[in-house]
């Protein structure tokens, strides 16, 4: 395989920690930096969850829970049934070998730590070799504008109605006391490619966009920026992208998606199995995007990596970036 | 058995445990409050772990581990194993089960519940019928000054130094700002008779007395008090009693625990296998004190309310209470 320099690959959850991992498998471990959507975090009977975070840990550490994608390989649910004894919710679950990394991220930041450190030193211990940053250290939060029932916040309308209520809007809270972090910003000048995994556009990629400084930041770094489809044939393999564009009106496909990223996007990897994307002025490679198991990630991750080895030459888009 | 009244127990941890289940063997539930040291609380972890209460919490539901003498019954421990893997202590045990009840109450005090009505909250949802009261509202903390480390906390001496440093002196952090809450108030002033369990005087039993209002409390109710020994022949069942006594230069036997509550005091429970204890002015009584198991602790119980109830003139000890 070619290879292309460091490469940063913006993450969600599932999808999003997919590629990262598949990018672990064939980049050195010096070479991937994973920056993950803390959009979705919440606090929890006082401790403070970072679940897409937690999941891009854990598969680059190889502890991931294979069926379910998200928390620990092997865990039990003991807390969890206590708490409901007790009267709590058991809506969220929290595994009890999942709970050490809530109450350790809880327990530092009270004591000052920023999240990115938290991060860093809850990665390390578990034995991550890759660079995981947050995207930003401020809590920034999604909050979900339903049709039939007001605000919600992120978790309650995700895990708890499992996305069943329209949505007529999203907004993120905090943002405006949020900033891109030196190591976030280190990261992209240093980038070779950013890559925007197949993660959901509003819910995982754009709330890291958003982060003030980074979509310039972008605009700014040498590397060309891909971005890999969540959906195909207009559908998602999981969560409610697909369910998401229709209530906001949008056509739903893959196109949809590199044109929700603008004028920052470089390329765009669709999925062999759809059409070719009505996009213009973006390099476009069809393959084959579903990570059904750890080759799978692998395959997909060279496959971009060697299709970027081949750009010879600068490419331009039509559209100028600034 | 004769009844006497409402009982209101002030208990430690293991030993006052006991006692408490074996009153609440043989009382009918409204009869019993069992009002439990705080002093031994810590924040763990962000965690506010309340020791004594939770020990006397579980037995009073029969959910308490019979080998240790605290925490839950078949409980795990993941979640502490992945804490250390993840770089944290494990010198405090906490069992996957127990950290639910450490959860809901962090959670629950943080959003401004007293301690009481978070206590009361918990030991309802496990089904225990009796008053469980902490003996305050306020963090009151004891300080453990040793002869060659300096001051550590009542945990780090107890639990992860295993009582070894000898002990100076204690003090009890926080006290000023404590004060008796109307639930231990009215339990006082509506008492039949109040024992003082089997508990470590310094450690459990004067922090209760200490709780500002607390002891003059005792002295206008109208209930006699009786205290049982946690110390027979000079050495302690569990714990550091006897060592303590060394460290502070007291002779080790069960009347130097009767002075140490002073005039409060009406009658005393010493063991049977013990000398009679040379204390004046005070009802005594020698039976088995040894709770080897539940029956043991209902006939510890029913021995000294059946002695109770056989006080039928009002007593008058030496030294009048004021």
């Amino acid at each position: 395989m070619a290879l292309v320099g460091p490469v940063v690959c913006l993450a969600g959850g599932v999808g999003g920690s997919r590629l990262a991992h598949g990018l672990a498998q064939v980049l050195p471990p010096g070479q991937l930096t994973v920056v993950v959507n803390t959009a979705d975090d919440f606090r929890h009977y006082g401790l403070q969850v970072c679940p897409d975070l937690d999941t891009v840990m854990y598969n680059l550490a190889g502890l991931a829970d294979p069926q379910r994608g998200w928390g620990l390989r092997d865990d039990s649910g003991n807390m969890l049934e206590a708490l409901q004894r007790l009267g709590g919710d058991g809506w969220f679950q929290l595994g009890d070998k999942d709970l050490a990394t809530q109450v350790l991220r809880t327990h530092w930041l009270a004591r000052g730590m920023r999240l990115t450190e938290v991060t860093a030193r809850l990665a390390a211990a578990l034995g991550v070799k890759q660079a995981l940053l947050p995207m930003c250290d401020e809590p920034v939060a999604t909050m979900v504008q339903t049709r039939e029932e007001g605000e919600l916040d992120f978790q309650t309308w995700f895990v708890r109605r499992r996305w069943r209520p329209a949505v007529r809007s999203l907004c993120l809270a905090g943002l405006g006391r949020a900033r891109m972090t030196a190591e976030v910003s280190d990261a992209l000048a240093g980038a070779a490619l950013v890559l925007l995994a197949p993660s959901n556009p509003w819910l995982s990629i754009l709330p890291i966009l958003a982060v003030p400084g980074l979509r310039e930041a972008l605009r700014q770094a040498s590397a060309p920026v891909a971005a890999v489809t969540p959906v195909i044939r207009g559908a998602a393999l999981k969560g409610p992208a697909a369910r998401l564009m229709a209530d906001f009106g949008l056509a739903p496909g893959a196109g949809t998606v590199a044109r929700l990223y603008g004028d920052i996007l470089d390329a765009f990897v669709y999925d062999e199995r759809d059409a070719v994307p009505p996009l213009t002025g973006l390099r476009l490679l069809g393959v084959d995007t579903v990570m059904v198991n750890e080759d799978a990630r692998a395959r997909l991750a060279r496959d971009i990596l060697d299709w970027i080895a081949t750009w010879r030459t600068p490419h331009v888009p039509e559209r100028e970036k600034p």
